[in-house]
Formats: C-alpha cells, structure tokens, sequence
C-alpha cells in the first residue's frame, strides 16, 4: 500500500473588511451555477434590500428565510434549510449567501457544509456580533438539548464579508450585544482599542468603522494561526465559560438573554478569578468591572443558581477529563488559556458578581 | 494582517486489514477518556459480543443503539446518537466506536463529527460492504427527503480496523451486497482481482480474507490520492449514478433494495453506456454482464419508471449545471471519469437492463 499522501483540507478564506466591502465582493458571487440567501425575517426586511441593491445585476436563486429568534438555532430549522436547498435543486456549484446575524451565520454555515458533503458558503454578518466575531473563524454551530453549540462544524466559509452598511439596520439591544465582543477583544489582545472604548458607553461610538475593522482583524489574526483551537484561540473564550452557562441558564428558563450580556457577566466572573489569580492592580480591577457595568446592568442571578451553572458548565466543550480549562486575564490586553480553576473559586466569582462589588468594597 | 498559515487539516487516518485487526487496535482505544460503542439491533447481537471478547479489559462506557434498518440512516437517529453522547458526557477525549454496516458508520461518522464540533471515531466495518467500501474513504452521510446521501460530510475515522472475523455474522444477502461492490472495483482497476471473482459465484468463495484485503486497499490506495472526489476518485461511482437512482426508487416506493442489488443492476447499465461510447468488443461485454446476473436478479423496472430514475439522477451530488457526468469503463480492469452521458443513452441503458439482453441478442 502507497504511503499517505498529505493534502490541503481548509479552503482558505479571504476577508473584506470595511466600506464598500459588499461591493467589492461581486465578482466571487458571479463565479457560481446558482447563489442562494439564507436570511431571518428581520434581515429579509432590512438588510436583504440593501444588499440586492449593492449587488446590482446578479441573479438570487433563491432566497431561505428562517424565524428570526435566538432560540432556533436548532436543528429544526437546518432540516428547513436542507430542505429548500433540494427544493431548488442546490448542487456543489452553488452558493448560499449568509445574509444576517450569528444564528444565520453558524446555521447557514453547518447547513451548507452538510448538504451534499459541503457547498460553498459566504458569511455577510449584519449583526455587530457578527461582524467582530461570530462570523469569523468557522466555527459552525446549534443548540442542541439545551447546551450552546453542542452540534457543530469547523468549516470555513470561502469569504467573510464584514461591511459596516448593515449597523444602520440594528438597534441599541443589538449594538450592545456585539460590544461585549469588542470590549473582551481589547482586554485580551489589544489595549489601544481597549482604550477607544472605555472612554465612552456604546452608545456615544461614533467611528463604529475603524473599531469594528480593528476588532475583526484581531479574530482573524488569532484564528488563522489556530483554526481549531488547539492553543492560542483559546484566548478568545475568555468570559465564555461562564458567560455560556449564564446564557443556557436563561435559554432553559425561557427568559433568553443577548449573548452579549451573557459574555458582559462572564467576563466580571472571570476578571475576578483572573484578579484572584494574577494579583491585579485594585484600579485595573475596577477599570474593568466599571467599563462593563457602564453598558450591561447585572442580571438577575440568585446563590441557588450557582451549582446548576456549575454543572452547565461541565458540558462545555472546553472540558477536559471533568477539569475546568479557563481562558483569563493575565493583565489588561494579555490573556493566557488553559487555567486549572477549581469550584470554588467559581462560586466566589459568581458571588461577587451577584452582590455588585468591585474590589475596593 | 499577517498571511494566511496553512495547516494540515485532514487527521491522518490509519488502516488494519485482515485476521486479527480488532485485536491489533486495542492500544489505540486505551488513549481515550472514555469510549461509547454505536451498533445497531443486529451487530448489538453479533457482534458486540465477540468485539468485546476481542478487546479484553477496555471499558466500554456506553453503548449506544439503532435500529437495524436500511432506512434509517437519517436525521431522526443521528439526533437519538447526540442525545446519547450528550447524555453519557461524551467531551473531545471521547472516542465514538462505529460497529456495524454501512448504516453505522455512515451515521455514526456524521455523529461523531458534528458533536461538539467534533469527537474522534474508529470505523469497525462488520459487513461485507462496510468492509470493501462504507467504512473507508471518509465519506460520511445521511438519507434525506427522499435522496440517498443528501446530507453528509467528508470526514476522517481516526482508524479504519477491517476485521474479516465478522463475516462469520453474515447471511448471504448481507454477503452478495458487499459482493457487487468487490466485482466493481476488479472492473475499474483490478483486473487480478476480477479473475479471481469471476470463476465462481459468491456462494462459493472459499478464501475471503484475501479478497477483502485486496478489495480493501484498492480503495485505500484511491482515496488517499484524492479524498474530496476531485478527479480519480470518481471511478469509484462506476454503477452508482443509475444505480442510486434505482436504489432511491425502491426506497420511495417503500420496497427497499439492497445497495448491493442496486449498484448491480446500475452496472449492467453503465457496462452498456460503456460498451456504447468506447466499442468494447462482444465477449468482454458478455462476460461482464454474465458474472453480474450470475449473481444478482434483475429487479423490477418498468419502461414507465424512467423518466423518473433520470429525475433522481438530477438529484445526484456529482452533477453540475444539469449534466449527467458519468464514470464509466474504457476496458475491463480501466475506468475513466466525467464522460458526459445524454438522457437517450441513460434511456437506453435502462431499457437493455429491462429487456434483460446481452450484446449478442
């Protein structure tokens, strides 16, 4: 028998950051047999009209709209999906176009990697989380039996196309839940764009441009080196361990909270931990537990809730052999991953953030 | 932004074939936190029973099962799998042991991969089919809205352990299924391997080790060239464009017949394409199509029906703007791929099968 031969697997992606970036990305759309949108009903009535504009002449097959509710990332909705695709006679020369939010991106994306053994796909995040994060990095991904993303894909899209046209189209709720992102995106890795938003509340941003471009191509910087989250792209769940337990909390009490303010919460916990850990300076501490409480208010969490998210937590992904794994500050703009944190520290970190302290109390 | 890295993707699979193969892996399961088992009724029964015989004192942490039939291979039972993983606390030190057909691990493949964006799995083929084709090659897949395949992945095992002591677990159905798939790969590539067929029926090979082997590699030796079917893997679809339709015929009509059976009566049409485009001589013609009767039953097709069966084809994952692209043989022993084929021919053909000649009527 011949010896195995080593093959590139990834397709690699390109990125178009910035103004106009829709545009630019018209002649790849015109390379496909046939081009398919996936929307929810929110970006089919504001976003999808922008983007037929911009894209001039080019023929849409099809276009597939899903509810648009953070509960149906699910299965349910991808068999919708697989089933349109057949409907309009989808083959391996077609293309789905990811016309939305993260729910639209990591469906579409495990959608089309799954039909027929992988069609081609493009992420065209409208959601501010999409744009600096959840469109980036090809982590697909649904909810499955009431655990965040626990059916999933790495599979790339062959273009992410991050143009900032889409923000006119979103609300403050969901201009919030994206600057979680960014804000956790400068305490791990970039201090200067920490600086850009610390100085005001996200309601007061008026260059959404060059902090949404900045915060993009730090993720795809750590995700290139790290595709599948082997080391350093761990960093990036820094505030997620408990932030995706917090987040299921909530999904299974029927009470869904943004991702963002499920993330703005983890990363309090974790800055705790991290301060527990690392010995903080006191007024770094409160630098960044007062940056966060300036734009998310604390939600409701009671010390009867803290085993249960404990106990979410053991399904996180990141689990190994039953240890909790943390991605946490090692100073403000350096993280480090792979942090043995034992239940009791969590505990207090969830206390702490119960109570609404800060570390001079 | 710093250049794209580029990173191996493909986990290298690794092969045993022949006597004793179970017992050859047993080191590789011990690397792993905790170990489930999919089997489905049958190869619960078994096969379970000498797999665990054969693996000592392994820890077997769950065992998951599905039902034994060939319509099964869908989304229903890949979400009874997840449930299961879910349930047992599988994480990514888990290990998904596929033991069983082509079903198992077709399924338990796509499972696998797509559970918490993906957990290792080891394929143990225990049919004949599994053993010569489904289990290696990284081709993993569902049966969806009628269309065989529709949903899937290509997706690597960690190892492929093809282990002919299950054989022992076969009927002679089971066997003849896995027997068409041995015939096409001596009529492709391996005229050797042909010779030795072709003397007897499959009823009275005496000497299977060998011939799996020998099947087996030929198809290792094919996918490891060119694992996302871009070129010369394609030979492998000999007998499978018109044979899929008429296995997903069949399926509609609620009378499933074995792939086996399909792929036989798909051979005898394409042998005929073949021997149209390429002006095979009489005798190897007649020999080809002799040792498939000799063998497999012409099922029940009406001239009526083939309108329809060139819909499904329309449907298959290897067309591309609607033309039918076919793999077909240059000679006995030499098949070539992507020979574009008119619907008259494929009409043609489908009518020399339902007529039951050979070239000398």
């Amino acid at each position: 028998m011949k010896k195995p031969q080593l093959v590139w697997d990834i397709k690699p992606v390109s990125y178009i950051l910035g103004k106009d970036a829709v545009s630019l990305s018209v002649k790849r759309l015109k390379e496909f047999g046939k081009r398919f949108v996936l929307v929810d009903e929110n970006t089919f009535e504001h976003c999808l009209p922008v983007f037929k504009n911009l894209i001039g002449d080019i023929e849409i097959d099809g276009i597939i709209k899903i509810s648009a509710n953070s509960n149906n990332k699910n299965i349910e909705e991808t068999i919708v999906v697989w089933d349109k695709l057949s409907e309009f006679g989808a083959d391996r020369d077609s293309l789905l176009i990811n016309l939305g939010g993260g729910v639209v991106t990591d469906l579409g994306g495990f959608a089309a990697a799954t039909f027929k053994r992988g069609i081609s796909f493009i992420n065209y995040p409208t959601s501010l989380l999409g744009m600096v994060d959840a469109a980036i990095g090809g982590k697909t991904g649904l909810d499955f039996s009431g655990i965040k993303n626990q059916v999933g894909l790495f599979t790339n899209p062959i273009k992410v196309v991050i143009d900032p046209i889409f923000l006119k189209t979103l609300d403050q709720n969901q201009l919030l839940s994206g600057y979680a992102e960014m804000l956790k995106c400068g305490l791990i890795m970039d201090r200067d764009l920490w600086g850009s938003l610390t100085t005001l509340n996200y309601q007061q941003v008026n260059d959404w441009d060059s902090l949404i471009v900045q915060s993009a191509r730090n993720k795809v910087d750590i995700v290139r080196h790290d595709t599948h989250e082997k080391g350093i792209r761990k960093i990036l769940n820094f505030g997620h361990t408990i932030g995706h337990a917090i987040e299921s909390h909530f999904l299974n009490k029927g009470q869904p909270i943004t991702h963002g303010e499920a993330v703005a919460a983890g990363m309090i916990c974790e800055t705790y931990i991290s301060s527990k850990i690392y010995e903080f300076e006191c007024t770094q501490f409160n630098e960044i537990i007062k940056v966060i409480d300036m734009n998310f208010k604390r939600q409701e969490l009671k010390n009867e809730d803290i085993d249960y998210l404990i106990d979410l937590m053991k399904q996180d992904k990141k689990i190994k052999e039953g240890k909790h794994n943390f991605s946490l500050l090692r100073k403000l703009g350096k993280a480090v991953h792979d942090i043995e944190v034992d239940d009791n520290t969590i505990r207090e970190s969830i206390i702490f953030y119960i109570e609404g302290k800060n570390c001079t109390d």
